[in-house]
């Protein structure tokens, strides 16, 4: 807090010492967070003791118009005159992407000021110069608004379960894929028809790539690579899949067998200590806590060697819930400022990141095969060939007059070739490794009667 | 830290500050502690920057053997001694109850030391002077073990949500009654049934009433309704009912229905500003987040103004899992004594209390009637002369051959009635008033025709 605010202590500052925030970025989250200081700081200064003051507000474009009432006057469109302001006691930006961000929040650091960010992009790319900047200025850098918004994870992982051994965290932490996944479930829309609605709905953007091909939830599994096991992960270190290649036919074959699927971002210790850091849809047992989060909301599930299971659920996205948390952290950064204290450091530690070739678990394989005889034993040959073993196999009704079905279909410019009856076989295997299960697929793509592979599921295993 | 404490750095403290423990107590909790403290300091240390030394241990008896490498040579029967030795820096009290802890604590606190408490007891029923004493003295006094064990909630209620509008909070907070009402819904068990299968799996204990009647809960109700709302609050303020009462027949209707029975804590702001504190018997829709907390787990949802809704869940008891709720806090205090910071004050306000007569939901009521015409009638005069609106009704078969069934079966040496047949008639009413409900059952118990109130099961709503 600089001495100038903490000498102030008139009415507007209910009697508390005032801190005084500059905020970088003014869309949904950050209107949100405005809305909260302009209008509902008494009553959290008199919960808090901490009385906030929103005196600067930095955003691209001045004219926009903006649904916060009195945010006029704070208004600038020079984010580093936020930073070098020396009024301004904490920064929080939330205007996302990595430029200006990075220098912006690393000035504000230098400069001694506490930084608030609930930018997943900027963490899990440059976090570790972040973080170091922080300790070296003994300040503040608190993020938890950036995985699963509103749900209070990452401070949970930070302080609560600080000593404890964390064996694996499986999240939810992207909520436009869990509404389409949600949505093919209950109304047996398919892919396409789900992203549809999600769009029309606002879970989805126009261009959804970065959520449905999983590189948002890349971003978060490194962030909580960092704060769960201390390891220096960033986001291109995170294996990835998406779930645009879902199918309704997968979706539907996993709830007979028991599962849901769900596009999860999987943090777990190996006993080398090597790190596995993934993320990709998945088959999550129905009994599982995560199977029932459904539509946007977020969850956490953490398995530590003392404290057992928990699970965090909440709102992951959307303006208010995401200002929520980044005002606790604000609060807190505040408070560690009119005390002199300040939060633990968050250092990283080289970690071995585990190959996705070396991943061990249960699979679910659907093939579109040839109905002919001979068929099934070609396959099991091949799985054999390569140490996977079948738990169980079961064969849809064959599809004579579908023919070739789902997002590989051929080019209907090309003629099509004679039809024959084709079966659905769908395989759930033992533990195999992941390489022997890619090496299997390639042979199985060269077989004749393998018509394509439909999907390549991970089983979520004790 | 003591300077003495500081200025150790010899080859066992991992070239970090070190901070001295003193435990008082060593059962479930304390030894899984002492265990973590004992074997696992040096990960803990380089994991969260602070080594902790565990140095006295006091218990009531010295001769008991302790599963606890280690443990022995810092055993002492003295609890007094550990909270005056000056070469303890933290005091942890998990001996549990209120005498002589309270004034171990408050001596504790007094002198400087910060103090980890898991008593929910001795919160619940002194925790304002407690505070007080703590902020009196500027240090921390953390309890996150107190309430839901390993779930990290008192910290996200404390710190993420510090400035959040909270609008209702709603625990699965007691393993036991969560155990025994999975058993009886998933086996059919009968109430007594699913207690003996409790107690003899080790979930319940020999004389179970502070779990049943909702005691336990009640005190948790409290220390929620401290860290949520500010509010003072002790546990003798608490609405309590227990689940001894909920039948099998109850748990059958509700599944008809569409809920699931869990005893809930539950904490809500009236819009009179009034806080509504009850532990009772609810019932939790299917498809509520609560509704799939099973077996011994604790989960507590929350519903704030910007975050939305929240639901933490983890394991509320047990040795480990508590012991690692103790651990983060012990991190907390050490941290917070190394940078000479302070955890926040929880300061409590004068809160009115909602009486249970102004609480207004919807109800499920269960009756055993004589089988007549007319009947219905009488019940539906009676209802709607108390403003209590029926939403839906149904009638099991009569039961002529079982006659009075459940736990309020008359006295078996009591010569029986003539037999006539019995109808049981369950409704589920629109909100009402608490206090129209109990006249309206004061009513229904007077009509000849009731043979008796089967139960009334307050209904989650909205």
């Amino acid at each position: 807090m600089s001495p100038s605010a903490s000498e102030d202590a008139g009415p507007g500052t209910w009697g508390r010492p005032t801190v005084r925030v500059g905020l970088l970025g003014c869309g949904n989250v950050g209107s949100a967070l405005a809305r909260l200081l302009l209008t509902d700081a008494g009553r959290i200064a008199e919960r808090t003791g901490v009385a906030l003051e929103l005196v600067k507000v930095a955003v691209r474009s001045a004219s926009k118009e903006r649904d916060v009432p009195g945010v006029e006057r704070l208004i600038t469109t020079d984010p580093f005159g936020v930073v070098r302001d020396p009024a301004i006691d904490v920064v929080v930006e939330v205007m996302g992407g990595i430029s200006p961000a990075r220098d912006l929040v690393l000035e504000a650091l230098r400069s001694g000021k506490p930084v608030v960010s609930a930018n997943k992009e900027l963490l899990a790319n440059h976090g570790a110069e972040l973080w170091d900047a922080a300790a070296a200025a003994g300040v503040d850098l608190l993020f938890e608004a950036s995985v699963a918004g509103g749900v209070p994870l990452i401070r949970a992982l930070r302080e609560s379960l600080a000593g404890e051994r964390i064996h694996r965290v499986m999240g939810i932490v992207n909520g436009t894929t869990n509404y389409i996944l949600t949505r093919m479930a209950a109304s047996g829309a398919t892919y396409q028809e789900a992203l549809a609605e999600a769009q029309s709905q606002g879970f989805a953007e126009r261009d959804p790539t970065a959520d449905v091909e999983g590189y948002d939830a890349a971003a978060k599994a490194a962030i909580l690579a960092n704060v769960a096991f201390g390891a220096k992960v960033v986001a291109g270190d995170v294996y990835r899949e998406g779930i645009s290649h879902v199918s309704g036919q997968d979706i539907e074959a996993a709830r007979r067998l028991g599962f849901v699927i769900k596009l999860l971002a999987v943090v777990e210790a190996g006993e080398d200590g090597a790190l596995g850091v993934r993320v990709h849809p998945a088959m999550v047992p129905q009994a599982h806590p995560l199977a029932s989060v459904s539509d946007s909301y977020n969850a956490v599930f953490i398995e530590g060697e003392t404290v057992g299971q928990l699970m965090l659920l909440g709102r992951g996205a959307g303006g208010p819930p995401t200002a929520s948390a980044v005002l606790g952290d604000l609060v807190d950064a505040a408070h560690n400022l009119t005390v002199k204290g300040v939060a633990r450091k968050l250092e990283l530690r080289e970690v071995p990141i585990r190959p996705i070739d070396d991943l061990r678990c249960a699979y679910y394989l659907s093939l579109f095969v040839a109905d002919r005889s001979g068929v099934l034993s070609a396959i099991s040959g091949a799985l054999g060939r390569h140490n996977v073993s079948v738990r169980s196999m079961e064969q849809d009704a064959p599809e004579p007059e579908r023919g070739v079905a789902g997002p590989s279909r051929p080019d209907p410019g090309r003629p099509e070739p004679a039809r024959e009856a084709q079966a659905h076989l769908v395989f759930v295997t033992h533990p195999a490794f992941e390489r022997d299960m890619q090496a299997c697929l390639h042979e199985l793509r060269r077989l004749d009667t393998v018509r394509r592979i439909g999907s390549l599921v991970r089983v979520v295993g004790p």
